[in-house]
């Protein structure tokens, strides 16, 4: 166990805090989640321009994140009225002897207790202090220590006192939103291996994901980590999203690919076709429009380091013909295109890392199946888009199913950038776009995340009449 | 990646079979899991005489647990009936703009893929090559490949080869039910390193379920690893429970933790008291009850090593006072029963690894805060069984609080060992007693650990005529 003041303290009051919060109803736990939506909205333009200038991530598109993050609150806080955490299955008792005969089981949900979250830098508000992953894991009964993300700790501070004053007015205890805003790697590691957090989200970089991930398995007891860690979201065009349409399509992706200077976890970084005229001019279209779209300042050095790094490594590939005008001065100013053959990207590694950023790889392919072989050679994603298969076919069969062996989101139209805060919604696939592919960070069942089923077996009346709600 | 022939030609044989079987539907799902109970059904008097002449368990328990075997593939191939695996949420599209508005949405669950599964020593039907684990993958829509267990290779080899009977009756891929029975390391090692395979399930010691841990982590890809590795299932017996009760409750705890020479997951291996003169009556009476009852052999030279250090190291121990009459030469004939204060067993760590076996340590508390204290330092357990806790306190809560926190069942009434097949029923709990606490591995919510979901967003029709069936 690591030694660390702040971290320990905030371990220490989120303990205090968990055994009254588990055993909280439903409507104390959506009257804490309405209370920090409510908070929230009172201070939105001081909150937006505070991010802004942090983030440089624009006030339209801020206000919108905020707008978002406001809405899973209340959203949380409508499933949780509706009893979601506490549902229980029943298993009335069956006399006679086993395999048949079996006494009576009531299995109900416990929360897993403190929850350590880690803030994504690409969303200040989202996937942040109040984001997701904090108003699931209150709606699931279990306190909360978020490390702030170091792109944006002024923000986060603000936020997390907002949060601190929403309990204090609520005669909440302080330690079920904490705050750990150190910008260090030790402060990290000491979070997530203390012996009282028992369960650890987070959105970043696969690096900061598998060294939390060793940290958390070298625990006397490993818990569950839910870590979004990288995706490179394909986009399978097929001829008949071509026919007519080759400008619109390229216009749509190129939207898509520079939005938010391609910092999102969804933002399209693969486009796969098959070879074809249409096809070869989908691609110069797209690097012409996506030449003319100049793009905001990334979210800090590193990232715009990376991103270079990542385009440079593939405009320099003999394998690669690139398809936009920058050139070494423009930076992270510029998106890139690039172009290359399903042959050659099936057969170097190099061409299959992901680019975080405006970085968006063509793969010319020379039959379905050679498509299927580049989905099928793609690690885990959150999401594949298939354009022009609408109708039933033996290739359209083949190119859906090596999708959804992929990923956790497959599109038929539109794409990938924006995930709808809904029930069905999944945004997780195989790794490493999640860790922990059965589960979503987005939506409601997002909740599923921080709660371990326990079945009562025989159990009394006072136990049962509390209706699935932890003591 | 290890090469591995055998290994590899069964992966290779999985993988074929399972883009077929994950778009199987129902009907050729129960078909198939029904017609596996009818052939172990069929030829129960020769593979009970089998297993008992490999595992000594006895011909009245191994009958019993064949039974349990058939009973639960039945029991799977009702719920694939009832359409478990192919159900999805719908969110219809909403107009308007995020976050209200959003495209429809169809989340789908798809099979992970080939599933490595290890057989357990102590079940060889109910957790072996036919058992819960395989007809749960196999209702899920994945294919399995067995692991042999070294205690009875004789009895998988022909379990596995009634199950290739039924898949060439059915006409159906061989490579739906593999099976590896080499005894080394090294096959089991390069089982779960390989590529094709997507999930791996585990019933065994904490040292083989670390290792296993290990060389999953270690994977370019991950993935999802089932394992139950150990569990002490403590006993806490308030006053009320033995109040002109002390005999019977001794009886029943001194059979509980002798059935099967004590090699159950679920075998008592702690009772946690109120110091008082009863608790010391029960103490005195569960050593004379178990002093008569003669155990039979144990499943293998290891697994009685094991458990004769464990008792060694329990009666040398100066804290622990020795309440069985049992001397060296008994080896593991005779069950151990030993008491010692909650304050020792807090403070000695020794005191708290569990040893597998008929070996059960009672702990004497001075208080009900020390019974929670001395449950909160034992690591995740399969059971938590409470007596004597029918009404409503204070206290009552505090020790249901400890328990639920602890494991993934709560026994109001009666032993831990037999574990119901329902759909209520969880079987797993914090580590070590599973590696994935949200997930059980008995009963019908088994299925869900090989079910990946998937969202469909605005799927056109020929995608969401299939009604949850993958392509």
């Amino acid at each position: 166990m690591n030694f660390h003041p702040e971290v320990d303290t905030a371990v220490a009051l989120a303990y205090d805090a968990a055994g009254s919060w588990a055993a909280s109803d439903g409507a104390c736990r959506a009257a804490l989640l309405d209370g920090l939506a409510e908070a929230l909205g009172s201070d939105r333009a001081a909150l937006v321009a505070l991010a802004d200038s942090e983030t440089h991530l624009g006030a339209a598109r801020l206000n919108g994140e905020l707008g978002r993050t406001i809405f899973q609150l209340r959203g949380f806080a409508e499933v949780v009225l509706e009893g979601v955490p506490y549902r229980t299955v029943i298993d009335e008792a069956v006399a006679g002897l086993p395999p048949a005969g079996h006494p009576a089981m009531a299995l109900a949900r416990v929360p897993l207790g403190p929850v350590a979250m880690f803030s994504a830098s690409n969303f200040p508000f989202a996937f942040s202090v109040l984001g997701g992953d904090t108003s699931s894991a209150l709606a699931a009964g279990c306190p909360v220590i978020v490390k702030g993300h170091p792109a944006h700790p002024r923000l986060s501070a603000a936020v997390a006192e907002l949060a601190r004053q929403v309990l204090v007015t609520q005669g909440l205890p302080e330690g079920l939103i904490g705050h750990v805003n150190q910008d260090s790697y030790e402060s990290g590691i000491a979070l997530v291996t203390h012996p009282v957090i028992q369960a650890v989200s987070f959105t970043g970089s696969l690096g900061g994901g598998k060294a939390l991930a060793a940290a958390i398995q070298s625990r006397a007891q490993p818990i569950p980590f839910y870590g979004e860690l990288g995706s490179v979201n394909p986009i399978v065009v097929m001829p008949k999203a071509l026919e007519g349409k080759v400008n619109e399509c390229a216009k749509v992706l190129a939207v898509s690919m520079t939005q938010g200077a391609g910092q999102f976890c969804t933002s399209p970084g693969l486009v796969v076709l098959l070879d074809s005229e249409p096809a070869k001019q989908l691609v110069d279209e797209l690097g012409r429009q996506v030449d003319q779209i100049a793009l905001h300042p990334m979210l800090s050095d590193r990232i715009q380091h990376g991103f270079e790094a990542g385009v440079s490594a593939l405009s320099s590939s003999a394998e690669v013909q690139v398809k936009t005008a920058r050139g070494a001065k423009e930076g992270a100013t510029k998106g890139f295109v690039g172009v290359t053959t399903a042959f050659a990207f099936l057969n170097n590694e190099g061409l299959r890392h992901e680019v975080f950023g405006s970085s968006c790889l063509c793969i010319m392919a020379s039959s379905v199946k050679e498509i299927a072989q580049v989905l099928r050679a793609i690690g885990g994603s959150l999401t594949v888009t298939l354009w022009g298969v609408d109708s039933e076919s033996e290739e359209n069969r083949l190119i859906l199913r090596a999708a959804q062996n992929l990923a956790g989101r497959v599109l038929f139209k539109g794409v990938p950038t924006g995930v709808a805060v809904t029930r069905a919604q999944h945004h997780g696939g195989p790794w490493p776009s999640s860790t922990q592919p059965l589960f979503t960070s987005v939506g409601y069942a997002a909740i599923d995340r921080f709660l371990r089923p326990v079945v009562l077996q025989d159990a009394p009346d006072w136990v049962l009449d509390r209706k699935g709600i932890p003591v």
